[in-house]
């Protein structure tokens, strides 16, 4: 392909981002225990098999009475109330009130029937083993929940789409549901290309380098909520890729074939994934920098990346693309509130072209307000990514931006 | 206890928090596989045992070239430079580049001895099998890396106290470490207390609710970086309490007692704690709502926590005490630059009791701006916290804030 197809391809990230909601679908979903669902995503809706607390509970150490029996109660004028007997925790309130008749009643316990309130203990005393005085009067509903308050039988609790929070989990506990159907994870095999890259447990050579990226996006896929499988380190030869690959997207949602930054390679890779049967090039080439040469396919209900092989390129064009596919793939319906940008000043002036998104790695420093120290260095180095705290945008349209600008730092 | 000793012993929360602190300590190191790593926090400094890359490495396609043979070179006037072979990738440099000398090299590929810099292919043009043109002059160390500019052998590239990200276990894997020593995670042992909980399995008869917080509290340990452990449900019997408490901290490093929201309970919840040989109680009782009943302990160099039973109360308490003590030991030292705020508006007013933190539900509402509606009910009531998107403090010294006033939420 000469430069001028290759420019003419070329796509915005918003426009990368559209065409994956476009042709994105959501996994099916799969039987999960609720002690191993935090985070996972609902496939369907929620809804109560029964009413809780399923009695009516008090909140409160005091006294099940009818309210109109304390009404006008002061500690001048007190009601007195014929002590019937107590309410213990865990127990059936067998006894039923009558007109006059308080019974005791712990935090949690049952109200018994005839009772429309409970008296905090705090506000009576007790004259005898028969006979309580109360200081003020309660209205009805006070210092207890309803049978159905908390979640009523057959009500939603809780909507397809969301992520599950801790108190979800303890929320489907209390409703005796101890399975829910969730969104099976994507599955995301890594293939790391080169034949100058080699197992990290291996000597190198002059020439030969540890792979990097199969960990570094193992543990990106891992915590944007898929699960890694790792397929090795693949020589740059037509053949052993294609190979590769076609187990990859038979094993897996998504294959990422990270590395070949070299044109040779990066066509090498675009020759191996059309030949896959149904591929479709979707993206070729994207105005950001890092990441330019991010290829992006389908084949079939499959997804395929190249990604260019540079530690910066790797993290910027993971989050942009393949996290927001692992997430449509997931079906996260809900808002997220979760805030993952940290406001900071810029500590020196920044130049970009424009007509390219720009990232820039940046160390946050807290010395009074919080600079944004632009991390600098040559992207082909871990260590940019291991020293910067996150990352800022110079957008598409900018020639760059000042020191003293305030920015948001996507943090790691 | 009398309600002037208890008052007495209130602290606030930042107290509460300096208590901790004050007597928290780090735990041990353990060797974890550097793919089981990630969130995991660094016990030791980490040293490379290598350069990195190891050889001067290219970091675009093109030539390998003395710079001074280039200076001067224009499309007018291009430098000729005599083609001497090609560095293949994964390939040791073996050939010495002399005057007048052009190598070709690969993105990645070794950098030949005697050479200084990268001429870029798109600034040559081939003559012939011998023969190169270069049309822009080069600087020595252009489009190359040296050896160790990525990582110098016995540098420091990770320091202890670390919260270990994806790149970091990239840099470790390049580096040939495999295997690192990381902070032991706490064990938190939950104990569900109360003689109406049952197993969540179990049909609940009228009194009688299922077990939520074990679920909760597992899950936001989980959350933490800690290992939960259930203990299960315990009756509110002394002999039982104490047995399945010294059970807790024989396994774990903290042992959570949820439950026991009525006086009687927590006064025996308190009996047993005190109990515990060489039980130190640190706080009873904290000027915060909901949580104010939280009692926390010390056992030799294992922590107790009584919590009020509440899901709300659970939460608050969890995250500013459980949660907090769960870093200490684990000896996060870096700058925390996770944003776990949102900037909203209070949807109406809240009023307040001056002297006590006040802790409010709130769900978010992105309506043009991002309104902080406060979620009502019961603290009593699970569903308070599956509605809600997060919690607003209400200040110690203030008596409530007024609708349209910003507020920082903490999602969830």
């Amino acid at each position: 392909m000469n430069a001028q197809d290759y420019f003419f391809k070329v796509k915005t990230p918003d426009e990368v981002q559209k065409t994956l909601k476009d042709i994105s679908y959501v996994l099916p979903g799969e039987s999960v225990g609720i002690e191993a669902s935090l985070g996972r995503i609902l496939a369907e809706d929620v809804y109560s098999p029964v009413d809780l607390p399923g009695f009516e509970r008090s909140t409160m150490d005091g006294f099940a009475v009818r309210a109109r029996d304390t009404f006008g109660a002061s500690a001048g004028s007190p009601a007195y109330l014929r002590l019937a007997g107590e309410v213990k925790m865990g127990e059936t309130a067998s006894m039923k009130l009558s007109p006059g008749e308080a019974i005791g009643v712990s935090t949690g316990s049952m109200v018994p029937e005839g009772a429309d309130a409970i008296v905090i203990i705090e506000h009576t005393d007790i004259l005898d083993d028969e006979t309580i005085e109360v200081v003020r009067p309660v209205a009805p509903g006070d210092n207890l929940v309803r049978k159905d308050e908390d979640i009523s039988k057959g009500s939603i609790m809780l909507r397809k789409g969301r992520m599950i929070r801790p108190h979800d989990i303890g929320a489907l506990a209390g409703a005796g549901i101890l399975e829910i159907k969730a969104i099976k994870q994507p599955e995301v095999a890594i293939i790391s290309s080169g034949d100058e890259i080699i197992q990290p447990d291996q000597k190198p050579q002059n020439g030969q380098i540890r792979d990097i990226n199969t960990y570094s996006l193992s543990a990106l896929a891992r915590q944007a909520g898929a699960l890694p499988i790792s397929m090795g380190i693949v020589k740059d030869s037509y053949e052993l890729l294609r190979h590769k690959l076609l187990e990859s997207i038979d094993i897996a949602d998504i294959a990422l074939i990270s590395g070949g930054s070299s044109v040779g390679t990066r066509d090498a890779t675009l020759d191996v994934i059309q030949s896959i049967p149904d591929s479709e090039i979707l993206v070729h080439g994207i105005s950001i920098r890092p990441g330019k040469p991010t290829i992006i396919a389908k084949a079939g209900r499959k997804y395929i990346f190249g990604l260019p092989g540079n530690p910066v390129s790797v993290m910027v064009t993971f989050d942009l693309f393949v996290g927001y596919l692992i997430k449509l793939l997931s079906g996260i319906e809900q808002h997220e509130w979760k805030p993952r940008y940290v406001k900071a000043f810029l500590s020196r002036n920044l130049a970009s072209a424009p007509g390219r998104e720009d990232y820039v790695c940046v160390r946050l420093v807290d010395s009074g307000k919080i600079l944004a120290e632009p991390v600098l260095g040559k992207s082909a180095l871990i260590t940019m990514m291991v020293r910067a705290d996150g990352l800022i945008k110079i957008p598409l349209d900018m020639e760059g931006l000042e020191a003293g600008t305030e920015v948001d730092v996507f943090v790691f």
